[in-house]
């Protein structure tokens, strides 16, 4: 009656080991928690984190749980949203190539809740934090690119997924309460694309953080769900996909390591804009111009770039994130793209406005997601290109584990840094530490 | 830039006024809450408010909100939750024939919440109930049947729409702020059909009404949500219908009363088998047979029924809500079709097990989604035919004003008989009330 691929699943979450994370793993899993420390510390003092916690602090319960680079405690379940929307607000957190999710925000802001009030060893944390991921990307893989294309933003409506069962791992579930936490996770998915460029964006992976620890703790005290969430017909994948491939869940299960494929951003911006600020940024280095020199700015980019960043006129640093216009426009300007280049007054900047209305993005099918072609009109009647294959932090060119460390440091405000570089070094030997406690309030401005 | 739907719904709500209410509206109004308070207080001791409690309870804020039914107090939020939860568990709340959404519960069960922490007259409290209604109803015909027949369960996932414009209206939220609480409970919908027959089914219009609080709340502090939650090309109808057409939401707002088409349930379970008990009922009170009498029961039912209710093999009381074969053994074995007849007892119990074995269910589309045709085959060879067109409790031949006090009374254990009268006489002059609370704190043991 139960669905197969939802026990194998759960299965194989409970049948985990943490001894059993090979030295690869945890090498990878260390980089994502560098990346998502410091991408939950630079977003801390966002005003889509002080207003969610003057709007739901009056709400909260006992204050016994950290909540990353904030001075305030909450109960654990609004410490999960606060930590999922400060660390995907500036859309710097890493993503999954495969099908666009940035998982490890879902996953890692309940767990940083969660073993801010119960005693989880390092190992034990990296453990469950590396199943999450695998369900999310997993489920991920198996659903897209139809989930995405209906236009669910998979990191909220996927990364559920994970956040359940990772708090539900470091709990205990037994195989019948993980099912049913699976369940729960199927049926709170958040996440609609027209929030790109809005606060809420950011409350997705947030809420799915929040809505997966719900899910695990009322599993863990015997709520039902049904009994195929995954693969029923009218489960996740039918309902919110209808085309899936679900083997894809459950093959090579604890054996093929998805984690190696997971990228890290340069940019704090939508992924899809990537290449085309890379190529801006190397045509600065290779060519003399300035930004008044460029007449045009002509790109030729593939179409899932204008589907989701197609966006010239903007008022939002939020919104910026999400311009093909801007991206180019900032890069061209200012010949950097910071978090700077992305607030609501770099968005606002003469400068860089004339510039947006100066790029012209076509879709091209044979341009490939990586890539981008640009060519610059300049007025003095030069024509000049640059064919990008990939750009910086792609999977082909990742960041280096100290390029990781400088994105920490350069996006962290909140603390100072010798703290960052406590926090840091904690990170990278996170599995020898007994307790998370340490390290989570050394987040802690 | 932003929707005509969503602006022109936000609107709406923002300019109604509690004044303006006709009496049929409110007459009906109160019939509805009427209706859902038994509900609430029928189900205030189901072993799912009881696991919730258990599990999320030691999480909760402030206890200084009441909840329907019970002696424990908690914050608001999770008060929405467990009143969503008590009230629709046993599947005994009203429907939307439309579209088959149990509007009430969500919308409700954040109202009472609200109104037990803010002084809220009754007026108000009825207006705003009578717009998250409006909402719901009217998303839910503009996205039916696409929506429901990827299987949501709209009444978690379109219910959050109810609960969060209702809430809002009270807080006073602007026109900007209700676009955004639409917003935020756009991306939240709960609720997927895999969960029919488990605990899970009554978390959704829980989950609603608490998502749609959070919604007004984030809304009313300045929370950004996407600018066309409805109608954006990634917005709601498209991500989860696909095909819709949104004039229905907004056609003749605040002209037409939605209200007059809402129904009340005489069985507390799945719609789409009223007529099948009904049905068997009245065979019942028309002829001589007892349960060992009956060789065959052969149904020709609309095809949604076995769409929905085709399951036979069941061992819970709340898989039995959903099964078309219990519906039929029930009023046959116990000729009624009460709490009692959906309990696990009932559904273990081996003459009424015995009778589901014998119950054939045939979809025929000639059959309405409101009749049904039975055809009774007795052990001594008679053949006895009953065909009804409409049954007890459809809009066609409604419950009477009566006969929704006596369901209340009948369901309601958790307070006594004199207590639920005086609880029963409040709602029904519920517009006359300065402040709900006398009314709320009524309800509790």
């Amino acid at each position: 009656m139960s669905g197969k691929y939802s026990e194998a699943l759960a299965a194989h979450i409970i049948a985990s080991k943490p001894e059993a994370l090979n030295e690869a793993d945890r090498h990878e899993a260390k980089r994502a928690l560098v990346n998502i420390v410091g991408c939950a510390l630079g977003g801390a003092d966002h005003p889509a984190v002080d207003i969610t916690i003057g709007a739901l602090g009056p709400f909260a319960g006992a204050p016994n749980c950290a909540v990353l680079g904030r001075k305030e405690r909450f109960d654990p379940l609004l410490a999960s949203l606060i930590n999922g929307i400060s660390s995907h607000v500036h859309d710097f957190d890493d993503t999954t190539p495969s099908n666009y999710i940035h998982p490890t925000s879902p996953v890692a802001s309940a767990l940083f809740a969660y073993a801010s009030v119960n005693k989880v060893s390092g190992l034990d944390f990296l453990n469950a934090y590396v199943l999450g991921y695998e369900t999310v990307t997993r489920i991920g893989n198996a659903t897209y690119p139809a989930h995405y294309q209906r236009g669910w933003h998979s990191t909220g409506s996927i990364g559920v997924f994970g956040a359940a069962v990772a708090v539900g791992k470091l709990m205990g579930l037994d195989q019948a309460q993980m099912l049913n936490a699976i369940g729960l996770a199927a049926t709170q998915g958040a996440g609609i694309r027209d929030n790109f460029g809005a606060m809420a964006k950011s409350f997705h992976p947030g809420r799915s953080a929040q809505s997966g620890y719900v899910a695990a703790l009322l599993a863990a005290d015997g709520f039902t769900s049904g009994p195929r969430p995954l693969e029923g017909p009218r489960g996740f994948a039918e309902v919110t996909a209808g085309e899936y491939d679900l083997d894809i869940v459950t093959a090579d299960l604890g054996r093929d390591h998805l984690l190696a494929l997971n990228t890290y951003k340069p940019f704090p911006c939508g992924i899809v804009v990537h290449p085309t600020i890379d190529a801006c940024l190397q045509l600065h280095a290779e060519h003399a111009f300035g930004p008044e020199d460029v007449a045009a700015v002509e790109l030729r980019v593939a179409p899932l770039v204008l589907d989701l960043c197609n966006q010239r006129e903007i008022t939002r640093g939020l919104e910026g994130k999400f311009s093909i216009y801007h991206a180019a426009a900032l890069a061209l300007v200012r010949n950097r793209a910071s978090l700077a280049e992305f607030s609501d007054e770099a968005v606002a900047d003469p400068a860089i406005a004339a510039m947006r209305s100066r790029v012209n993005p076509v879709a091209d099918s044979s341009v490939s997601e990586d890539g981008v072609e640009v060519d610059l009109v300049l007025t003095d009647g030069r024509r000049i290109h640059k064919s990008l294959e990939f750009s910086i932090g792609n999977i082909r060119k990742p960041l280096t584990d100290q390029q990781l460390e400088s994105k920490f440091r350069d996006q962290v405000r909140v603390i100072g840094e010798s703290q960052s570089n406590d926090v840091i070094g904690r990170l990278w030997s996170i599995d020898t530490l007994e307790d998370m406690q340490g390290l989570i309030e050394a987040t802690l401005p």
